[in-house]
Parts: structure tokens; sequence; C-alpha cells
């Protein structure tokens, strides 16, 4: 499958490698066509690794992933265009995690709305689904880097859309749990989860880590 | 030990059960001596069960649960009185949920503060430890109510403070598993589990669930 990432930081990268890794051809999006990470990421990965501008990517994809940062991503997906979105599949992986009143960081959008409703609000022809925003991208691709089982949790407006995200989640990347919340509007659930994220991040001194919810 | 509880809901009385069944002296407070509810609790439980107002549980109590709605809680602990919760460890079990816009409830406040902040700024001489309030009353103080392993999150700035809780939550309520946050400001982390929660008992259809960080 043609596969569009919007960002080159450390999520976009993770995301993209094991694309690649499985066969599939990801143009990964950035401001620039001449983007240094961008370029490492497509030297690194070989012939089906390229990159262009998040519209480049975006036209690229039959399936889009958002690995910009949270306060950044409207306006990326600005730039990548209404048109090159239209009727895609867009995995919504970005949190709006705000940094600029020191730490913790705050969430610039939570509570009553979310990064994932305002995506969808802002282009609604496009399929959001939000997903893997919860865990750090070694377990994105990877889950078996945290022992045991325990969960991630998908929402979006668009059921076969989820069901496409789920078979890739589980098939591609290797999940066993997905639960799905509902509607997108459940991306607020999901994104303020970040704040006890961030704290048990300090308390551990390692990304490694997930939710379980047991019953 | 002499325990006074705020609120008498479904919260309160649990916790209140619990603590009069472990052989503990119980006052219950409301905002009237006479509160049906309490009335009804203490008659169900006993010569070491009683009720007062808000300042009489507070003056009664060696030790204090905030198990109120969290948008009256700080009102709630103005009527209790300053010089009455001086010096006390006030365990806040409470969640400002907000149902006034519909469901599914949001939070009064969060992100960059929390209840449990609210009220150790308004009360600085109380020793608030923020606890139990990621969980449904039934697992407070039965928390084999779910199998396997789960935890239980407590944050608060007194050390010592934390020590008697974690004490309490282990050997009074059962709970293997109590994860300590930090200082009081996380309990803006654990306040926004919340939406996840309301989420998922949407899903499961019942609130006998918890959380489990795997790592």
């Amino acid at each position: 499958m043609k596969i569009g990432i919007f960002g080159t930081g450390m999520v976009g990268s993770a995301i993209g490698t094991k694309l690649v890794s499985l066969g599939h051809e990801v143009k990964m999006g950035s401001r620039t066509t001449a983007n240094a990470k961008g370029a490492e990421w497509v030297k690194a990965n070989g012939a089906k690794a390229s990159q262009g501008t998040f519209a480049d990517a975006a036209a690229y994809g039959e399936m889009l992933f958002n690995c910009t940062h949270g306060m950044a991503s409207l306006d990326v997906l600005k730039q990548a265009g209404a048109q090159n979105l239209k009727g895609k599949v867009l995995v919504d992986v970005a949190n709006s995690l705000d940094f600029s009143k020191g730490m913790p960081p705050s969430l610039a959008v939570c509570n009553t709305d979310s990064l994932g409703e305002q995506i969808q609000r802002s282009f609604p022809e496009v399929k959001v689904v939000k997903a893997l925003n919860t865990v750090n991208c070694n377990l994105m691709v990877n889950p078996s880097v945290v022992k045991g089982d325990h969960d991630l949790f998908i929402c979006g407006n668009d059921a076969q859309a989820k069901t496409k995200v789920v078979d890739i989640l589980k098939n591609w990347f290797g999940w066993k749990s997905v639960i799905d919340l509902g509607d997108i509007t459940a991306a607020r659930a999901t994104e303020m989860l970040l704040p006890i994220w961030v704290r048990l991040m300090g308390l551990y001194k390692s990304p490694n880590f997930n939710f379980k919810i047991v019953k």
C-alpha cells in the first residue's frame, strides 16, 4: 500500500520504518522537500521510502498518518490540502502537548474538545481515526517492548475506517488488544491520558509502559 | 480511629460502612444534622456511626475523607471550617464532573489546575492526599471486585500523610498496588482519567474495571 506520513520526527520515522519493512511504499511529508531528517530516513530505508512536502505525502498516500506535533497539526493538514486528504483514512497519532508554560506540559485543547475533533471538523471529508497517541513510538510498532497484556485505544466516526486501522494495528504492528471507545469525541478521553502518561514516565524514567484495563 | 466523612452519597456511604466494619468511629457530615441519607446510614451501621454537619464531621475526625460532588467540594470545606481541618489528613476522593452540559460530563477544572490543588490552596493547613477518585465506590473499599492486579494512584504534598493513606488503602481497604505520582499537582493527571473512565463504563455497562500500568 502507498502510505503518506506527516512529520519526520521520532514518531513518523518509527511508523514509516515499520511500514517499509513490511513492504509498503511510504512518503514522508514535511514543510520542505529537502527536510534533513526526511532525507536521512529515506537514505536509511531504501527504494520504497521517499519524501516530499505535506501536500506530496497527502496526494501519494492511500492511507495517511498524522505524526506531527499536535500544536502544529492543523496547520500541517492545511498545507497537505483538503483535496489531497478527501476520502482517505487519517490515523491521528498527535497530542496537543504545550510545553510553553514549562513542565509538566499541559494540553492546548482538552475536556470539551480535542485535537482529533478539531481535525475532523476542519477536514470533514477525511476519515480521522485517533490511535497510538497513548503510547511511546517504540511501542506503537512493537507492542511487545512491554511484556504482558496491555491495551490500545481507538476512536473515530467512520466504522469502516476503524476496521481498517484495527487490522493494521493488529496484523501489521502486532497489537493484541484494541479498544474502540466510539466516535471521535472520545479523542478527549485518550488525549487526556497524556498528563498521567507524562507523570508515569517521570516516575519510571522510561517510556516503555502502557495502560491495561482490568475487568 | 475517629474519622469524619464529607458527603452521604454512595461514595461516603461505602467508605463509612467499611471503616465502621473495621471498628472505627465514623461521623458522616452533610449540610444539615438531619440529612435523611445520613440518618439511614447511621441506623444501618450501629453505635460507632454518627452524623452531623460538615463542621461536626470535620471537628470529630482525626482523619477526613472528601466524598462530596467535586463541584460542591470547596463550598463544603468552607462549611467544614479551616480551623476544624487544620493539621489533619484529608483524603480527596472527589472529581469535578460537570453534567450541566449533557453527557458525557466534562471537568469543571482540569489541565493547568485540579480540584485537589484548589482544595490544597484554599486550605493550606490541611494535608490533602488525592486518592480513590479513579475507581468506582465498590472497588474503593473492596478492590477484589475486579480480579487480577490493578493500580490505585495517589498524590499529595505531605510525605507522612501519603504514608498514612497508603497504609489505610493497603491494610484496611485491601489495595495491593498504590502508585505515588508525586505532589498534589499530579491530581490533574488522575482527575483527567475520568473522561476515559466514563467512556469505558459506557462500553462495558459496568463500573467494575480499573487501570493497570504494565511495564
